[in-house]
């Protein structure tokens, strides 16, 4: 475990402040993979009209929320359950579930790995090639699959940001069904792909009982603070969960938000936007000019490697020096030493981290024809 | 179950609000134990604060109230573990420490029952007699220790508001210490005690390893739509409990929340004259211009039992349609039909129930009259 990621994640900026000796708000954070715009106004809105409700306990039942929800995917309440983040839904499809072996597709999230471990179940992986993104071919997951009860699939997949077809998935689906195992698709960043090019199983879920999606709120909407996520699956399974979850595990204030998240259409427009410019920009930039190996990531992060002889750890620090967070990648299985991520943020921002590096690297190339 | 806890709780202002037809503002909220002074000024300020730390993921160790909390109890860190209300520390015990019987001592929370039968326990409950206000002699409770792995005591318990002596608690602690047991105390309504008259063994789990606190600021601080709690005990128990929590599990509102919350000392004793004034007041209204049978409850609200031929569900709706919500108890094991509890609020909001009960009291025995 590196030094930034003590807990086993980016965004850490308590712990960066303390390593960096950099004020937590003068800090400049890639390392968590936030909409750079901030949340929408109305959810600014919201929170302050949600104020007088601390008070009172917030819904157990989440009611507005899930009607608005509900309205917005198309999907019917009862194929829904909200969650105090996505982490909290993650860890109900565990508990409800009650896996004894659970596979994972490295690298991806850690928490696939560690809240199986921490419910119990055993862990069974497997590593595509770095050529395909690490994605690995069908008949290796269906492989897989056919040896867990629950398979783990991020998609887009952190931290590559690759996707599976939606023939895939579905396949996938209907093979978890018929060995009675689950495909759980964590799609906590397909809100930042553009609509027409989600290929989600959300409106075909009738079809699919097998089938379990994880959505979040805190990312595309710049509101990890608040926690808030769902889940979405076959009635029977939300039943499920639903007899796992603590009551009132949802605050008011990201109840409040997530009914103003659902109405934010022209930001949800203006988010695609950005991160498909600027995610071509810093990949351009960064794998041109700085000559770094990028993955062809579809979500609002990019994979990096560094070239030989450099290590993430060291530009993790450099960065850091500088007031500026990326997420360190040496610990995920696949991955190696010379592997890190970065939030695709502003123009502005883009081109601090851009100069930065810059910066760095000419000093390293000095620092490498001294010696 | 009731049809305004059909949530299984008090403080549903949404369906009383759709039961009553009152707009959820105008509803008068007796049905949840809740600070009438609402949130201490340096809360409402810290959340005004902490309006910018939405974008940024909560402290995964919760590092700043932790070390809030240890200060102000006195206790180290390595003892505290930060949750997401105390209901999420409720079931991180029963998580970490997965018993296979579960000791309730009637009436008492229903989450003591409906956590553990919810991950797989099964309950063993005893009930006390009336005269004692429910509690159930020492000897009793040795004997239902004696067969559980987990025995849950509220303190004071909720609906009783009725407490044992720290006598009591350090021999059961000691017994459950002896048979590898665990002793978990609900003190979510301790601090509306005078702080000479908590028998709490907050200061003294050093002895007691299997003694496990359970303590919630949403009740005492007013932020129960916040969701904050902690829980207490030797360093192996919190590291099994943190072993089960789910990352960021505690909301940035929560934590920034709970910092002021360990400043507010004038505020905490102006509660507990408040409740100690308003609690002695209600309970002679209702003992002896109502005629209700009020048990001497030590916390923040009051059991009540009606006079014979009166239920709690009928005093509820006639309060309903009044604006005023209470908390039916006839689905606590142990009670009756006739058995309701109410918080304890401010004198204004006090009178406001109890003009609106002897209106109704008049309305009944003038219904009973004609008929």
């Amino acid at each position: 475990m590196s030094r930034l990621e003590k807990f086993g994640h980016g965004g850490d900026l308590l712990t960066a402040s303390a390593l960096f000796n950099v004020e937590p708000e003068q800090l400049l954070d890639f390392s968590a993979n936030i909409n750079p715009l901030g949340p929408p106004e109305g959810v600014l809105e919201a929170i302050e009209n949600a104020k007088n409700n601390i008070v009172h306990y917030p819904d157990p039942a989440h009611r507005k929320f899930l009607c608005a929800l509900a309205r917005k995917y198309a999907v019917p309440e009862e194929m829904l359950l909200v969650g105090n983040g996505a982490a909290e839904c993650m860890a109900l499809v565990l508990l409800a579930l009650a896996p004894t072996a659970v596979g994972v597709i490295y690298p991806s999230f850690v928490e696939y790995t560690q809240l199986a471990q921490q419910y119990g179940a055993e862990v069974i992986g497997c590593v595509g090639r770095e050529e395909t993104g690490f994605l690995p071919v069908e008949e290796e997951l269906g492989l897989l699959l056919d040896k867990v009860d629950i398979l783990f699939i991020g998609h887009p997949n952190n931290p590559t940001g690759l996707m599976y077809s939606h023939e895939t998935l579905s396949r996938l689906a209907v093979q978890a069904q018929e060995k009675d195992a689950y495909l759980v698709v964590d799609e906590a960043f397909i809100d930042f792909l553009p609509e027409e090019n989600q290929p989600t199983l959300l409106k075909h879920l009738a079809s699919y009982p097998h089938a379990i999606l994880l959505r979040s709120l805190t990312k595309f909407y710049a509101i990890p603070g608040l926690r808030l996520g769902f889940a979405a699956a076959h009635p029977d399974v939300i039943a499920r969960m639903k007899g796992k979850q603590v009551p009132w595990s949802v605050n008011c204030f990201a109840l409040a938000a997530g009914e103003a998240c659902c109405a934010a259409g022209e930001y949800e427009a203006a988010t695609r936007r950005l991160i498909a410019d600027e995610r071509v920009y810093l990949h351009s930039r960064l794998s041109k000019d700085l000559r770094f190996r990028v993955w062809p990531g579809q979500a609002n992060f990019l994979l990096i490697r560094l070239p030989e002889g450099q290590t993430a750890e060291a530009v993790q620090d450099g960065l850091g020096r500088r007031g500026i967070m990326i997420r360190n990648c040496a610990m995920y299985p696949g991955l190696t030493a010379r592997d890190f991520r970065i939030a695709v943020r502003s123009r502005e921002e883009n081109n601090r981290l851009l100069r930065a590096l810059a910066e760095m690297m000419g000093e390293s190339i000095e620092e490498r024809k001294k010696t």
